[in-house]
């Protein structure tokens, strides 16, 4: 398997971790991460009934000893010296919304883990696998990261989950920086609005709104992520937002 | 020709204008609208040489009546009732960088008169005819505006040139926000970087540097183009950069 | 009356330019301009009553014509080689608020003509004369410019306001990188709520609301405004905001 | 003591803080929180002598306990009900600037231990204490952030000091929306230039440089506090930026 182009997308669930999963399998050997099994495995298995290669491996990625191992197991797998050519970060976490004096250290340091600490060793464990694969790929290989409207505003009692977006989006700047020039794409994206899963559908309909103006439909995010991905060297964009055309902003 | 589907491109000439025509024309009748026939010609005659449909008008963009004139004679031709699938607003106005005490008010003026006027010009003519095509056409009504660097930062001794590309992004924000809940498509672009023409590729030589590093082509700037053209309602970006892998910034 | 300190101020009337003028009549002669006799009128007659001198002339600053009379006037009666200060770029336009499509190219113009060749006009005549005092005056030459909301984002169906704002914007943070280097102090504010002048005084009581929390006092701002005049060219802002504390941002 | 004003600044050793602490003197008791003995003793002891009240406590602000710790101090010799009326979170991080891909975890984390959690930890031990005195003190009672240029722009090499420059500026805007409406002042600075500091002039001097244009005074930056300290609640600034006047930017 050690010859096959590798994308490997952090955070699988229902949603845009799946549609980029499904997307990037077209062309890639994707590999699945996410913190539980239940996250992954239909996508996983969905990809490789339709004839593409996907692998699924359980990582918490705050923790710089899941990571390892999991990139440890991936070598096995792949050969030691496999390159990637997309990697991307779509790992997040539930935002917690109180009054900030109500807020416990572990509350606060929520975000900060997934986002702060879990990009620094995705980036870490992909970054020279990435650059490896540099002018050798027929697409730039591609680090991306997905930002939220909460990634360039902080609310009130959202500290949590803003600070991380922030921290996400300074790290997709300072990375775009130091590996665009050596010819990797870093982006970011900023989704602004409502993701078309299956329970925020069904919440839409409950609530007797029309779901077509109002969410993002997951496969035309990933439409984005491709897009990026696939920009010639000469024409890099790192920053794009996306939101539903009914969308107030 | 009524039932042609139609785009137009402001600002037609070498580089960008002409390769957004190009691609446009593949699927759409292409008017291209420049001040002076030798920027356009060229241009209309490849694209009718080679199987595609354009039409080229002599238009100064900054002249209500000129403008007006303009799309008469378009009417004349595809019928009164035209709709446009696609309008591009890539006209632009050469920078004038001295001290802003040596500025004349006319020079200062130039700048808005086509980016500012201009642009609420071509926006008037074009939008209720993209808002006719809105659900009718296999992509977004898309009204798109070429920016700069210079839109989000306004350099010392360049003020005339910032100006009308500060109103541009303005005028870009706020029809993104009135006619986006319409189902037309508003995007902006920041080309951040020096476009590679004959002359900067030339210059680029002379001085001994590498074009490939430094230079945008304006093919891959036109794949942003259409992506924005193509993104569904679902999703739509309103603002995305685009520089060289080896820019600084 | 030459060896005075002066001060000008365009656009004063109720409300901010008027406690502007107040604030600057403290230490310097304050002209005051404005496109009506009776804004001004009686802020000019108080400043001189209770001690301070003021002058006030009549100008539309969108006029090249308006604007070189009133500093014709001026060099008549401060002399030819006064030196300025202090410059506050006051002036707006009433918002036009309604769908592009109804917008005539005139009101579209409206905001541009006053924020746009207006600060131009203003700060062709004003600029000589404030380089002309950097390093004499106890406090660093200034150039200040009110900015709002509609500076920073622009609305839907207020392009002619949002534009002459943005374009404001541009030349202050040109002119600041420009001018700032020579000594001179430019800065930008943006006033993100109600100021609290009689009509809106009584409209928010009449609405039942607290004015206390939600209008800013004029005097407040020009704490603002006095505070960017005496900074230090050590420690210069370029950009400040302000709302009251109960503004929802 | 307890009947006293109290003001606190983290953060206090050469520059900014020590003179932060000395402004506040003024008014204030003020409580100075450094890691260091050394950071601050001269500063406090250099307030008592001249009359003014000072204390200084040891505090490793990235420390639940060491925070703990401090104001179980600061209870004893103030009162358990102490009121602060302004406080100011001045502590900074080292900036590590090399390759992503040689940067460890630990030195990654360092920008967040102290721009994040320190933050978190201090806003924790001081709002609601800042909250008790709103409408009691004669100004607002304030909490001030201190950012740098690097808070707005992430550049190479640089994440673990840019991400924790995000954060702070990400909380300090939320705290701003929480806790504004409570009549509490939030801002954050953007520090743009070299702080003259002893170190730095001599550099400077070394490199022949002028220290006059190019460094940031440290008394002219506490203005800038004093007077968000002193804005009255019909009109808070939330940002505001400060440089030098010979400053490229």
């Amino acid at each position: 398997m050690s010859s096959c182009l590798v994308a490997v997308v952090a955070g699988v669930g229902r949603g845009t971790g799946s549609a980029i999963a499904h997307k990037f399998a077209s062309q890639y050997l994707v590999v699945c991460l996410a913190r539980n099994l239940e996250s992954y495995e239909e996508v996983v298995s969905n990809i490789n009934k339709s004839g593409g290669n996907a692998i699924g491996v359980t990582t918490d990625l705050s923790s710089a000893k899941s990571v390892k191992s999991s990139f440890d197991r991936l070598e096995m797998e792949l050969g030691g010296d496999f390159g990637i050519s997309a990697a991307v970060f779509n790992a997040s976490t539930r935002p917690v919304c109180k009054p900030f004096l109500e807020l416990t250290e572990d509350e606060y340091a929520g975000g900060y883990d997934i986002l702060g600490r879990g990009a620094f060793l995705f980036a870490q464990a992909t970054l020279p696998r990435l650059v490896k694969l540099v002018n050798v790929s027929s697409h730039p290989s591609s680090l991306i990261f997905t930002g939220a409207t909460a990634s360039i505003k902080s609310f009130a009692e959202f500290v949590s989950f803003s600070n991380g977006k922030w921290v996400l989006r300074s790290l997709a700047q300072s990375f775009a920086k130091e590996f665009g020039p050596q010819g990797v794409q870093v982006a970011h994206t900023i989704i602004d609005g409502v993701i078309g899963i299956p329970t925020t559908v069904q919440a839409m309909k409950e609530a007797g709104k029309d779901t077509q103006d109002t969410l993002i439909s997951p496969e035309a995010i990933v439409d984005a992520y491709w897009y990026l991905h696939t920009q010639p060297k000469s024409a890099f964009s790192w920053e794009i937002d996306i939101r539903p055309f009914g969308e107030k902003w």
